[in-house]
């Protein structure tokens, strides 16, 4: 490992692992951190709760689609939604820099509150650090959040056969991002796909029992996700292109700009790997929910004892996509 | 309100909670926030929890008596403990500068960890965001705490008469901070007061009916915490002088500097109101404790329906306190 922080990380790959795992893991060696999750399950006198955390440093603030508030509530919960619980409590932590404008703090603060509304998750603790000009790049915003596990629900272990699913277009977030951030005045109409999954975790609640992963795809977007369950499951998977959700303008901007949307960050879609048979059921049900119309069944586990992700191309040919290696774009979230 | 974020907004004073009460409170409008407690309590199917979230700053991150890892870990420690939890689980989120270097992430790390063994408490879940260089000074870390509230406990109202208790001397975290900053060369000997408060908690627990109020006075010092107690609870209070716990090193500091050691942080202190008749009880059991030998009866409650701080000098006069009004020393937790 180098002797000094990198970019790369922090990009969600190959590099943000090994640091994990070198410092952090090394340390704060405890079951419930170690296993990984996207939140953390912990038991409280009989009651099983998801807990987790994240911080936003987002650039720019705010984008076609959303801006960093409704990232850091939409993250934190959806990170408790795909561990299987049901958000409650969210906690906000803002440090804020010298001369920040009051009035976007104002424009943030209500986003936050719009989707905490729509959700009927709270904040109930918070904290304001405010530090001297140039000591931070305009505001970052740490949440963390507590949810209820679902009775009963838990990650299972996955076979070949299981299928997979996403519940809408891939790359949206991290695409918008890339056209605000390299200012190309393109892409009109694309806007990130930032939402809560609260309600896809409520419609398709009875089928939980043949749900055995769920995970959101946000930094080193679909490609890192599936790697990360291949790994820790031994599995081999194989996506088919062409069932990919790519809406044009994400297509657009990652030929114009050379980026792969595979690696791109969704932060309003979950990954869903469902027992064989279920996979139609599910998506049917996905469908009806709003902004999912174009949810897609992309793969399915082809293979136990080995670990990759591999994809059936338009032209027929095979394509492996490995862990992210390099940083496309930082601080996308 | 100005139009930009000034560096009073973050003192823990009057700023402070003007753009609380005007921003997050506007929005973020539910019961358990608006209680303003140092955590928020919320019932999970009978069990009542603590929540709470602390971004940490604080500039120099390394200084004698800690680090910002001990801050971040003993200052979300003790905003439950003083809500009357017992620390169960933290997360832990890293916003790091590229180019920081990663053995001192490994020395905060450590040390986090340290205090996590001596208190039982563990960091289950966490995040690590990169930024470029010049987009944060060095190294921000938020934690948020979870904690169990010991059983029937709550905070009481206040009357004339109860007793204030200092659990050590004040401002020696502040008077560190002032010191490494303005690299003054004077004041060896004097460490940051930072520690968890558990051991207080668990050792004063038979007592727990009697105390009415236990805060831990950080941002603003003594002086802003117990105007926030006068003005909660509509209560004078009147402090001696003579009996507050200031080392020699503290004195040193604040009289060469002109600052104000009632407004100075402190990072491992409680203040406890307790009712009439058992300060002495309880001082006895915290003067038994480490680091607790200059605990002290530093005044009391001396009026109802009113709403003041003051201070019986050494020289026999009397001095108001106010809340905080202007930043005396940013970033210091």
């Amino acid at each position: 490992m180098s002797k000094t922080i990198k970019l790369h990380h922090g990009d969600g790959g190959v590099h943000t692992n090994n640091l994990i795992q070198n410092i952090f893991y090394k340390y704060f060696n405890n079951p419930a951190l170690l296993k990984g999750g996207d939140s953390a399950v912990f038991d409280i006198n009989g009651s099983k709760l998801g807990y987790t955390t994240d911080s936003y440093v987002v650039k720019p603030l705010f984008f076609p689609g959303g801006n960093i508030g409704s990232l850091a509530v939409c993250g934190t919960i959806n990170d408790l939604t795909v561990t299987g619980a049901m958000p409650l409590y969210l906690s906000a932590g803002f440090i804020i820099e010298e001369g920040f404008e009051i009035s976007k703090l104002e424009v943030i603060t209500r986003t936050m509150q719009e989707i905490c509304k729509q959700t009927g998750v709270k904040i109930i603790t918070g904290d304001t650090k405010i530090v001297e000009r140039g000591s931070v790049d305009n505001l970052f915003i740490n949440t963390s959040g507590v949810g209820e596990i679902i009775d009963g629900y838990e990650p299972k272990s996955i076979q070949a056969g299981d299928e997979i699913i996403i519940t809408g277009g891939i790359g949206e977030h991290g695409g918008v991002i890339a056209l605000k951030r390299y200012e190309l005045g393109i892409g009109e109409g694309l806007k990130s796909d930032c939402r809560p999954l609260i309600d896809i975790l409520i419609k398709i609640r009875d089928y939980l029992p043949f749900v055995k992963v769920m995970k959101d795809p946000t930094r080193g977007g679909i490609a890192t996700i599936l790697n990360e369950i291949a790994k820790e499951h031994k599995i081999g998977i194989l996506l088919s292109e062409e069932n990919i959700p790519i809406c044009k303008e994400v297509k657009g901007v990652t030929e114009l700009l050379g980026l792969d949307p595979y690696y791109l960050a969704c932060e309003g879609r979950m990954i869903l790997i469902v027992r064989q048979g279920y996979g139609e059921k599910i998506l049917k049900i996905i469908k009806g929910i709003d902004n999912c119309k174009n949810a897609s069944l992309i793969g399915r586990v082809i293979e136990e004892q080995c670990e990759y992700v591999c994809l059936n191309t338009w032209i027929g040919g095979k394509r492996r996509l490995y862990m992210l290696e390099t940083s496309m774009l930082p601080r996308i979230c």
